[in-house]
C-alpha cells in the first residue's frame, strides 16, 4: 500500500488532487475500482472523469475532483509503478524435495528449485533466482542470478544465461540446430557442438526455442525481449534490446542489429545480416543473405522499404483502370488510322 | 460393441441391410475391416462397395448387399457415434501419490491427477476432470468439470478453464503478454497483471500459447477450437464458437468474433476486429487496427475480400501481355506519325 | 583422441602435413584452438593460413606448412569426423528410480529411462534408447532401438517410432488431429483414433507437433528431418528423406513426397500432393489440393514456379515506367490528333 503522494515522487511525476490517497494495486482506465492506480495515454484522457481509479497517471490536462500525476510517458510511469506496488511474488528459497540436483551442481542457497526440476552435473544456478517445478538445467549449464524460469523450460547442455533474465514455460534453450548435409543417399547430421549464450535482462516468451551453435555460439543479447513461440536458428546473433514479435523464425548465422524491432510471424533467411535499428514489420519474409539498414521499416515478401510496397500497391491498384485506358487509347489509334486512311 | 440398429437409431439414421450386424469400433472407408462402422460423403459413396466395413454411414444411394446408415450428414453422425462406440479412456480418478496438491487447493474427490502434476494454493480442479501427468496448474487457477488436461500443460497463476476442455500437451496458458516501454535506453517490462479466462468446451492444440492479460482479461469464448502451435496476445477476445487453425496468431486487443473461421498461419496485427462469421484463409495478414466483416472470405497480406485478391491476380498476370500490346500500340502510333509526317 | 591420419583414413581423404597431429574436437575454421579438426568449403579456403585449428579438411588447393586432409565435401567429412571424434553422451542406461515404468511396459535393459518419465502400459521402449527426464510415452506407444527422446517429450497412446529416430524437447506426438463438424449450433468432434507413425533415422526438432491420424495414420517416414515448431496434421504423409524446415505447418490428409525440401514458414493446405523431389521456398504457401511437382522451386502466396514468380515480380517492378509510358503514349496519340484536326 503506498500513497498517491509516494507513486508521484517515485516515478517523478507532479500530483494533482489527494496526495493521502491509499493505493494497493493497478488496473485498467475501464475497470479499475477504489484503491487502484490507472493511466491514460493522451488519446484517452477524455476518460479519465468516468474511471473507477483512485489515482491516475495522465500527460496532461486539467482534473477538477480527480487525483492525477502528471508525467511524461503515462505509460512508461505505470511499468514502473506497477512493479513497484506489486512485486512479483517468489517461491520460497531452497531446493524442493521432489528436486534432483546433481552434487557437482552449484545452486546459490537463496534460489529457488521447484519439484521435479534436475539440475544436472557441472550446472550453475545463481542467487535468487527461481527455477520452477518440472524444469530440466542441462550439464554445464548456467542461470545467472535473480532469474526466473517458468515450469517446464528444457535447458540443455552448455547453456548460459545472464541475470535477471525471464524464461517463460515451455521454453527450449540450446536444442540442436537444423544442419545436415547429404551423403547422395542421405542426410547426414552435422553435429550441433556450440553453445547458446543468452545475455542479461533478456525475456524469452512461451514455447519459443533458441538453438545451439553447430560450432561456436548461438548469442542473444543484453535486454532483448523474445516472444511466444518464436524460433532462433543456430549461430544467429541477435543484439542488445532487440524485440521480436511472436511466431518469428530467424535462420542460421543471420545478425540482427541491436535496437532492432522484428514484428510478428516475420521469417529471416539465413546469414542475413538485419542492421543497428532496424524494423521490419509483421509477416515480412527476408530472403537468406540480404541486408536490411536500419531506420526504415521494411515490409512484405521480399521485404523492401514500406514506402516502395505501398507504391507498388498502388500501382498494382490502378491496373484495373490502365488496361480501360489501354484499351481507350487502342480505340483512338485506330481512330486516327482510319481518318487517315479515309 | 453395439448392433447397426443401435447405432441408427443414435445417430436418427435409417437401417439398409443387417440390423444386427455388431459394431465395435470405426475406420476409414478404404481400411476398416469387419466389425467396423464407416462413413462416406456423397464424393466416396462409390467407394461402399469396396470397403471392408461392416457398416457405413451415407447420405443417400442404393447400396444392395451392404449394411448402411442413411443420414442427412454422414460425418456429422460418424463423429457421434464414433464417440459413442469408444469413449475416451479416462485415467483412474484420485491424486497420484506423486503429484503435488497444496493444501489449499480444492481438487473434485472424482478428478483424476497424474503423477507429477502440482495444483498450487487456492487452485481448483472440478469433478471428473482428469489432469495429465507432469503439468503445472497455478495458484489460484480454476479448471471446471469434465475437462482433460493432456501431460506437460502449464497453467499460470489466475487462469480459469470453464467445463469440457480439451487442453493439448505442451499448452501453456496465462504466460505474460508482450508488452514493454522504452525508457530512452531500455525495454521497461509493463507488468503483466490480468487474467486469462477460457470458456466451456473449449478446444486448445498442442503446444500454443494464450497470454494472460496486461490488465483485464484474454477471454477465449465457449466452444472455442484452436489448433496447435498458435498465438492468442494479450487482451484479445475470441468470440463463442471461433475456429482457429494452426500456427495462427492474434496480437493484443484484437476481438474476433463469434463464429468466424481463422484459417492456418494466418497473422492478426493487435487492436483488431474480426466480426462476427468473419472467415480468413489461410496464410491472411491483417494489419493493424483493420476491421474485418463477417460472411465474406478474407485472404492475402494485407487480407482483403478473396474476390477482389483474385481480380488483382487476374491484372497481374496479364501484365506480360499488356506490356506487349503497350509496345505495340507505340509502334502503331509512330507507323501514323511517319505517314503523317511523309 | 585421433591422429590426423586415422581421421584421414575414417573420412577417405588425403592427408598433407603432419600424420601424427593429434585431434580431440572440432572447431569453426575462425575459433578452432590447437588440437582441433576444422573445415573449409572451397569459397572459404583462402581462411586456411590464419585457423587456429591442428588440422583442416579442405576441398583442394596447396596448403604449406598445414596438416589438411584432401576431401571432396569437406562439410560431410567433417560431419563424420565430428560424431567419430565426440559422440554424444550417453546416460546411464536403466530406470532411474523417479521414473515409473507400467507393469506391462516393456524396456530393453539397456534403454535409459530418465527422472519423471512414465512410460504407460502396453508401451515398448528399444535397446539403447534414451528417454530423458520429464517424458510421457502414453499407452501402447513404441519407440524403436538407439532413439534419443530430449526432455518433456509428449507421445500420446498408440504412436509408433522407428529406430535412431531423435526427438527433440517439447515435441508433441499423436495429439488429436483438428477435426470438428458443425451441427448447425455447434462444433462436435470427430474423434482422432488413428495412429502417428514415425520412421527410423527421424529427427524431430525442438516444441514440433505431430498429430495422430482422424482414422487410420499419420506417418513420417524414414530419413526425414522436421525442424523446431513444425505442424504437422492428421492424416499427413511424409515420404522418406524430405526436409521440413522451422515453423512449416502441413494441413490434413497432404502428401509430401520422398526427398522433397520445405522452406522455413512454409504453409501446406490440405489434400496437397507436393511431389518426390520438390522445392518449396521459404515462407510459400501452397492452397489446398495443389500439386507441386518434383525437380522445380516453388514459392510465393499461391506458391508457383520460382521463375514466374521472379517474372511477374519483374513486370510489377516495371508499373511505374509503363504508366509513364502510357501517359507520353496518350500525348503523342493527342499531338496527331491535333495535326489530323489542323
Amino acid at each position: 500500500m503506498k500513497t498517491a503522494q509516494e507513486i508521484a515522487e517515485y516515478v517523478g511525476g507532479t500530483l494533482e488532487g489527494d496526495p493521502r490517497q491509499q493505493i494497493h494495486g493497478v488496473g485498467s482506465l475501464e475497470h479499475a475500482g477504489p484503491g487502484m492506480l490507472a493511466y491514460a495515454e493522451a488519446a484517452y484522457v477524455d476518460r479519465v472523469p468516468a474511471t473507477g481509479a483512485s489515482c491516475v497517471l495522465v500527460p496532461a490536462g486539467d482534473h477538477p475532483g480527480r487525483t492525477v500525476i502528471l508525467v511524461d510517458n503515462p505509460r512508461l510511469a505505470f511499468a514502473r509503478a506497477a512493479q513497484w506496488l506489486a512485486p512479483a511474488e517468489a517461491p520460497q528459497s531452497g531446493v524442493h524435495p521432489e528436486a534432483l540436483v546433481h552434487e557437482d551442481a552449484a545452486v546459490a542457497p537463496d534460489a529457488a528449485i521447484g519439484a521435479w526440476t534436475l539440475i544436472e552435473h557441472g550446472a550453475h544456478v545463481g542467487a535468487r533466482t527461481v527455477v520452477y517445478p518440472g524444469c530440466y538445467v542441462g550439464a554445464g549449464s548456467r542461470i545467472g542470478d535473480d532469474c526466473v524460469v517458468f515450469p517446464h523450460v528444457v535447458i540443455y547442455p552448455g547453456v548460459t544465461v545472464g541475470d535477471r533474465a525471464v524464461i517463460h514455460a515451455g521454453v527450449v534453450l540450446g536444442a540442436d540446430g537444423f544442419g545436415f548435409v547429404s551423403d547422395g543417399a542421405r542426410h547426414v547430421k552435422v553435429p550441433q557442438v556450440g553453445r547458446a549464450e543468452i545475455g542479461s535482462d533478456v525475456e524469452i516468451g512461451a514455447n519459443s526455442c533458441v538453438d545451439r551453435a553447430a560450432l561456436d555460439a548461438t548469442a542473444v543479447g543484453d535486454g532483448v525481449k523474445i516472444d511466444n513461440l518464436c524460433q532462433i536458428g543456430h549461430n544467429v546473433q541477435v543484439g542488445a534490446h532487440a524485440i521480436i514479435s511472436a511466431q518469428t523464425g530467424v535462420a542460421g548465422s543471420t545478425r540482427i542489429g541491436g535496437r532492432s524491432t522484428i514484428g510478428g510471424q516475420v521469417g529471416i533467411g539465413d546469414h542475413c545480416r538485419i542492421e543497428e535499428g532496424a524494423i521490419v514489420g509483421s509477416g515480412g519474409g527476408i530472403p537468406s543473405r540480404k541486408r536490411v539498414p536500419g531506420g526504415v521499416v521494411y515490409w512484405g515478401t521480399p521485404a523492401r522499404p514500406l514506402s516502395d510496397v505501398k507504391l507498388q500497391q498502388a500501382h498494382v491498384s490502378r491496373l484495373p483502370k490502365m488496361a480501360e485506358e489501354l484499351k481507350q487509347l487502342r480505340d483512338e489509334v485506330q481512330a486516327l488510322r482510319n481518318r487517315l486512311d479515309d
